[in-house]
């Protein structure tokens, strides 16, 4: 049995706090918020306890794990904190909104050897699954070009700006980066990116983008065009392909329905579904259980700090090229 | 809270159980089962009680509804003494292996005028509802001619035939007979049908079919063509279309992922889910809810005994046009 | 070079004129049609010659071929009148609108051993070859149920029934007859039809149908349904699928484009093509290849007349059960 | 009746004769080519003369036009020639090897105001036009992203790069070129691309490329990406879609046959059509149509001069992008 205190009682604490309570082998204890009501919602709901006071539940002794969902500026250092006193981690991405404090918390949480898992959701998706699949088995053969579509409806709002600049590259195509990665099994070393807002006048005052086109490059020059954005009109568009020396694989969106309704203009289906929310609940329980279980049986779950660190370093330049105009080489 | 005795502990019973279980206002408090084993380690799992005495069960004045998932030979008895007792039933189909039991059943279940709601769950799946909806809707105009394909992985075994002889009728088109009735919105009024088998040598022995083509016919003339059969080698094809004078709606197959993997031979995709588990998982919860939803409302729940009695009729009237080769007539 | 006589300057006469104009190995040398307006207009745009003596024609030595594509009553005397004079035959379908006066054409082009071709163009149809061929090859195992879709979006007019009684039988369905026998493999020996007339008062009137569900049932016991109607409001629908007993074949609509348009409220994709012209232009030009090759070779072109013989058979024996309700054996 | 001198006997040689010689206001008069035999054998297949004299026939009064399909180092040099005979142009892409040289025949042609159509076949694609008017009609909002596959089976060999050095970026990717100028009505004023040789041995020697990501930026900031190569294991692959501010219209890869095969391990669809022949053969047809009705009307064909200036100027920007690895301005 896992015990979690939960740092953060927005929507992903939400989830995070209802597959905690469903799981059979997990209990939620404590959940700590800044904001008092939303966080007394949740620790009510599940029959556990509000704390404000984040020291006291990070030490308390009752606590195997830590799940990490508040505002990314404090991400790092909490983990941090959690790592002193031992506890598992579970964080969710990024890995903090400042990738100086990431590697300054990841040293630490590193040095602790505590489990630690990041929350890309999308390795535990049977899509993106079987596309990593078809890549490390070797179907495809070596790997060409891959391509990534990540639009969401919502722009971010003038408060999700505020807490987490740069919005929709740490918050959005960090997921791109992460499956970048772990699909292509190479690293990136030079990224080139532009960016446009074009929909979303607040966004614009603010000096964020809704619209990124993004390129990587391997050292063995694979490459990967990622397009990201905000404002979809026709849901939650997420796609991915691997094109490779002998065949090609391709992760589509899902569907609402399978059902197609033709007239005389035409014939109509359903659209990708609305919201992160909606394509993704299993995910999130999947990674939980997957969390979980590495905490049973010792091994170190996945993916980690590495993986938190090198997609927040991949955005950073992606920011950085944007920004300059110019490509923007990456270290591991 | 809906306190719910469970008769049969066999795959259906197991599904139920546990969707009770997991229900916030519903309790499994009995599991009643011929075989004591099976029946014991479902009550153990939710912590009920094992009984053996069915009447004891049924009478059980903690008890407010019956969920009857027994040898479908028991399924009317078992709805009569229960309603009888005043409890609302959830019935799995078919209303019983014998129609003429079914019918006597349902005039007692009738005249109780207890909730009863039969087990025909894809009237809870959002597909077929995207379906139904279309004709309902007036969208594609006045139906024409249905078509739908349900065939099922697996053989039925020995065991299966001699506890519902007629099995693939009576256990699996059932389902397309309610999905036609249901969804044309018209009640047909003949049937023919032709059966052969083919695949399954032990079904051939027992007199027993795997392949039936189905035609039924409404009182305006609209037709339907049921493809039926068991031995699907690609997984659990479910699929069904309208086509009506000014357009056709139609629902496809799921696929356990959307992964295309393309080489030099082609473009391979994920096949339909394996079983009806895989593929209904969510439908079974769904017209529980709505079981308790209506226990709450005091609403009559839905789809009813005459829908359980008059897809038992179809698929008798079916049985008996494969049998002498002549369409047969059906009365509503 | 192959001398063509056409007979019959309407729609399909027309098409074939094209053909065989456009055929290097080709010439349309003469024209014949009881409406000399239409005849002599095609005869003019090819440099061939309009004659309004059926005779002379057929017994002009300057002929190798026959193309009969004249009303549906003449074809199995101009066959019969052609094959006396030695000239090889491309007959429209169906063989004739009256199955007696088909079966002594027959028996007549039979006795005069003249290449003879039945246009039933679907066999020229790479998608219906490639089902053809998954079940030739034993790919997908042994047939079990085969399901057509054939609707077209035009009924057939007060002039086409009095042409060809039993319009859609004959004139449409009698191509997914010849389509069941060719994929399948084996021949149907038992009918079962019911059919409807909801949609066009003027079929209705004539006695004439517009929607029909027909079941073919092989001595195997291979089953095939075929859904036919007329008044698609989406295009001109043309699927099928054959079901074995390790596989499936399915062959689905053509798009008149890829271009899929996503919006707020779903996702729209081309319909099906318009018409059966749209759908098999080029089929059309493959089996005039195949005769012209068979010419050459001094090979028998297929399909033939056995071909256009049984298709006309099951048509019958589809419309004596219509009107009977009961179901009627054919013979090969 | 449109008179034809065509230069160039290779492969769009001989496709472009074959339309022309099947037009029925066209006639293929000379064929030029400095390789004889090809030459001559087309000459001799449609009845036209071979000339080995590029001058006696740019100035031979009996033509009306001219096709340069030759190397296409000589076809701003040839167009600039016939431009001041007078001669109407259809020429192939690129507009030249050469920017400079493009530039100059570009102004010879213009001076001499001769029509004259570049060989963007594409334009006259119904998928690539259903694209175009979604996003030309405003049904789709305001553009935001295009992304546009375009990869070819084959490498180019040794021979192609030598005619045509950065062959992969002035053969293939310029049609891509265009087709984003003209689908999203925008010109593109800054280019970023980066390149790798990855599969084809003989290609990195000669400093070319297989796999190219390029992404390209208008004025108002909205962005291409373009993927790229040769070497595709699974057909020749044209994918191109439109996100826009209400919507989203993409174009999917074209089909051998609509068959699908399924079997236990999966349900196999076809391939993208083998290659460029295949895939845009009516283009060729339609775009010939098009100069010749254009001639026939006194209108400009289109897509005209600056269009192939245009995409020629963006591909010699990629290609310095990928050097310098910095992007690269354009202008109109």
């Amino acid at each position: 049995m896992v015990a979690f205190c939960l740092f953060g009682a927005g929507v992903m604490g939400t989830v995070h706090a209802a597959n905690i309570a469903d799981h059979p082998e997990a209990r939620l204890r404590t959940v700590v918020d800044v904001a008092a009501a939303a966080g007394r919602a949740i620790a009510d709901q599940y029959g556990a306890v509000y704390l404000d006071d984040a020291d006291a539940a990070i030490n308390d002794p009752n606590h195997d794990a830590v799940l990490i969902a508040s505002d990314a500026r404090t991400h790092a250092d909490l983990a941090a904190r959690a790592a002193r006193a031992g506890k598992a981690i579970f964080c969710e991405k990024p890995l903090d909104a400042d990738v100086a404090k990431a590697e300054a918390g990841a040293r630490e949480v590193e040095a602790a050897g505590v489990p630690f898992q990041i929350g890309f959701h999308r390795r535990y998706d049977p899509n993106y699954r079987g596309l990593h699949q078809a890549v490390a088995s070797g179907e495809i053969g070596d790997v060409a070009l891959m391509r990534i579509v990540a639009r969401q409806p919502e722009a971010p709002s003038r408060e999700d700006v505020a807490k987490l600049p740069a919005n929709l590259w740490k918050d959005l195509l960090i997921h791109d980066l992460d499956l970048a990665r772990w699909v292509m099994g190479e690293e990136p070393v030079e990224v080139f990116a532009t960016a446009s807002c074009l929909f979303a006048p607040w966004l614009k005052e603010a000096g964020e983008v809704d619209t990124i086109a993004m390129t990587l490059r391997t050292r063995r020059g694979a490459l990967c065009q990622i397009s990201a954005g905000a404002g979809s009109a026709y849901g939650f568009d997420q796609r991915a392909e691997v094109i490779g020396s002998v065949g090609m694989a391709a992760v589509d969106n899902l569907r609402s329905t399978t059902v197609e309704r033709y007239a005389a203009d035409g014939a109509k289906r359903s659209n990708p579904p609305a919201d992160f929310l909606e394509r993704y609940t299993t995910c999130y329980r999947e990674e939980l259980d997957h969390f979980i279980d590495a905490l049973n049986t010792g091994a170190m779950p996945t993916p980690g700090l590495g993986d938190g660190l090198q997609a927040l370093k991949l955005a950073e330049a992606g920011i950085a090229s944007a920004r300059t105009g110019a490509p923007v080489a990456v270290t591991g």
